[in-house]
């Protein structure tokens, strides 16, 4: 093991230094205060842009080229296309035509369709990446195969961390549905509409250089600008820059499993028990099988109850989209559309509103509106016997999934995990998580379909639901009761002491690490 | 004469101390290049503002107090009220009766009825106003009174001032006909509704502490947020804010006057004459009776050629909106609401569209939106043979006209500046301007009724229009007859050496100065 490792204050060993940069290990919650300032960008002047506002030039290589892309640069790109993506692979393309090397990759997210960045990994055009790794580019980094760690970030500490000046953007590259050769630009309309660009907003604002790129150039101005092309640089126009088709989650489905219905709908009878249902009130939840259940039952509730929802939050789906149309919220609030049906909903309907990582979910701002959501619903690969939870790694410790908006959510007023109490024979509830990635006193209730257990923080919920008919147990009861099942505790992942990749809190500070797995 | 004056770029004398402050003068249009970077707000924490996303205290003084008000700060205001703003006043009388001393107030314009300043002007509890002065404020000025100097910027310069760090607004007060708890705030709905808040943006941006004042709190999420609550530090409920029937600018109102009449009809023909009217073309005129009267004239033609532009610039008037809803134009870009029809076409049509100084008018960006468009038509109260112009004192000397977004329209392909050769028996077109707002080489067109001069540098307009019948002359012939028919050149205005105010160029430098009057 290279790297100086140090305790942080959940216990977790964390390194000093990430990819050249002193690390400050987590405090706590709320407990790390940042100082100084905003990083801040150079003054342009529009006596060095066209007076006619024009900055169409003819491809993404030319662009690079003119943005100064060299050796050593940080690269961004957004993930509103996920797995639909067709422009982050051409700018590793195009930087290894161009003989460039060591580029770091800033993506809000990697998906499955980047897993051809692993040759430019391999040859050195990309040094390693920091952002989400959903599947193929998580297990190449999960193998200790990158030359940099890993880092991954919540939404809200990816804006932290461009902000705060912690990650420096040399060249921000944002593919967007419709644009105007000023740059303007949103993800509304146009043959690959994918919603939003939020995911895009830092990097729009604080990179050295920003480059639109669109298959749907409109004549000055585009409306509305979810991107404002004041901050662009280079706008370059291509054949197809996403397939929305392909922006659908994988798990935008009901579940159909009965034991994963019984969970979403006990999950929406303790928000009711619990009296967090009423008229006003708000929540999110994801749009993984278990989460769409639970948003059906709870709609069911409202109707029942005669009661509306002020907002809910978004990343969308057709079943928030029905919420809206049906008058059951007045408003989504929304940071990402997993749906095509989201995307509708959001160009036609002006209560469904773009929001960004900025308004959502910066920790380092004056609030932000995640901590005044009433419920928030979310999945976890594993979750320990102290309600820390995992959502990044398996049990087996490979690094599949991201953590997207979930360390941003867990400031709601109830945040509560719905989750079997094993998957394939492999128990979810364990002695101690693989992966740390929330810190137990933001995670209040745990919902199986062998009972729900409430934090013992919580006395608030253990008090308003004590009189009521849910399986309210212990969690070490429902862990050992799982393990009776299966006949013994799971086995420990087989990880080696390398650290491929750490988690970052919110807050900028390194929550936990992630080995190197040895198979 | 205490300044140290030199001679910048177009021979005016200028101070190189404004205020303490080193001052650099005009070096030519596109000639300054601005180095480092913006200014930067500190980073600020979640864990400092209240979980539930409350912020609202008490009142206004209590705000003030909890965002450390103290002697010698900069607190900065809106104008989007125009002369129906109820909030500023109460801001000083707050500090005064917190004997707060020499604050400068930074408005993006004041009115008449801010006269009560100048109460705390005497006082001592304002030291100076940095912004422009319509009125009785500019008297005051100019009569030498002020401690320090009046600074006068553009729309697009304030902008660039506070990005740039050159004005550093310890407090920024913002008055919001909505607002949330947040302090999310737009100025579309509520009673006191005024259509939008651009003016505030960078305050709300830049300012250590952002305090939102609203008569009109709703439920979180205000919706939409054109001030973010990301920004807001407290939220302040009181009765009323504004007097939304007084934005009506005074001179909102089509001329009646035969002359000016002609010279807004000439202007439109100029226009189309010219070949700028086609389809798909933009234009900006103000809210003055001839602007308005060339609007007219303008549509009239668009019809009868069954053309239609792609975006109007506003200040929105009850005739662009007709435009809109009539589908001559595909948008409105509006900046602010003149007319209560204006309020409303922007709370109901998406294609009426909220601006602001940042995407409009900074100089300072990656480019803005003031160089597109393809012609605008402003007023002026002196123009020189050299084509400068003059927009903020009289001929008497009198600073009594803020600068607005002029400067920055400038930049537009087309600028016309229709005007009467005299006024008052006293002659528009002078030999030289008692102060330069806008260097001649931007300014394009002069319309007069006694004819049309076009700037010498614009080979390309007096070829474009040498065939058709419009009246066009050199601007000394229409000097020299105006002075014929008042029998000689105009009188100077009685100045004295001392400097009271000064007027800068977009780019932050010092375009001229303005003197004591004597009377």
């Amino acid at each position: 093991m290279d790297e100086k490792m140090v305790k942080n204050a959940i216990g977790r060993l964390v390194p000093t230094e990430v990819n050249g940069k002193n690390a400050i290990p987590f405090q706590g919650v709320g407990k790390f205060r940042p100082t100084g300032r905003k990083t801040a960008p150079s003054i342009a002047t529009c006596a060095d842009y066209p007076d006619d506002g024009n900055k169409v030039v003819p491809d993404l290589k030319t662009a690079l080229q003119k943005a100064g892309l060299k050796d050593g640069m940080t690269i961004s790109t957004h993930h509103h296309f996920r797995n639909g993506d067709l422009v982050a692979n051409q700018i590793f393309d195009a930087a290894a035509e161009l003989g460039v090397k060591d580029l770091m990759w800033f993506p809000s997210a990697s998906f499955p369709c980047h897993a051809p960045i692993i040759d430019h990994l391999e040859s050195g055009v990309v040094h390693h990446i920091e952002g989400s790794m959903n599947g193929p580019l998580g297990d190449y980094c999960s193998h200790g195969k990158m030359r940099g760690l890993g880092v991954l970030r919540s939404h809200g500490g990816r804006y932290q961390a461009v902000q705060d000046g912690e990650v420096h953007i040399d060249i921000a590259v944002i593919a967007a549905p419709t644009a105007d050769p000023f740059g303007n630009a949103n993800g509304l309309t146009g043959p690959s509409a994918c919603g939003l660009l939020g995911f895009a907003l830092a990097d729009s604002q604080y990179a050295d250089k920003v480059i639109v790129v669109t298959d749907n150039l409109v004549p000055f101005p585009c409306v509305p600008w979810q991107i404002q092309g004041n901050y662009v640089d280079y706008v370059v126009v291509m054949d197809k820059i996403g397939e929305p088709e392909k922006i659908i989650s994988g798990t935008t489905q009901i579940t159909k499993s009965p034991d994963r219905l019984m969970i979403a709908e006990l999950t929406a009878q303790f928000v009711r028990d619990a009296g967090i249902l009423k008229d006003g009130f708000s929540f999110q939840a994801g749009a993984g099988g278990t989460s769409l259940a639970f948003a059906i039952f709870l709609k069911e509730m409202m109707k029942e109850m005669g009661i509306k929802a002020r907002f809910v939050r978004g990343g969308s789906t057709q079943y928030l989209v029905q919420m809206l149309e049906e008058g059951l919220t007045d408003y989504i609030l929304d940071g990402q559309t997993f749906d095509l049906d989201g995307v509708r909903s959001m160009r036609e309907n002006p209560n469904h509103v773009n929001t960004s990582p900025f308004t959502s979910y910066n920790y380092h701002g004056k609030g932000n509106f995640a901590s005044i959501v009433d419920v928030v619903v979310l999945g976890a690969t594993e979750v320990d016997v102290n309600f820390n939870a995992n959502v990044v790694t398996h049990s087996d410790g490979k690094l599949l999934h991201g953590i997207g908006g979930w360390q941003n959510c867990l400031f709601s007023k109830c945040t509560i995990l719905p989750i079997p109490s094993f998957r394939d024979r492999i128990p979810v509830i364990v002695d101690e998580v693989t992966t740390v990635c929330g810190p137990g006193e933001l995670i209040d209730v745990i919902v199986t379909e062998r009972g729900i257990a409430i934090n013992p923080k919580r006395q608030d919920l253990i008090d308003a639901t004590k009189n009521s008919s849910l399986p309210i147990r212990p969690i070490e009861e429902i862990k050992t009761e799982v393990e009776e099942i299966i006949g013994g505790k799971p086995q420990k992942p087989k990880l080696g002491d390398k650290v491929v990749a750490v988690v970052k809190w919110v807050d900028g500070t390194i929550l936990d690490s992630i080995y190197q797995v040895l198979e």
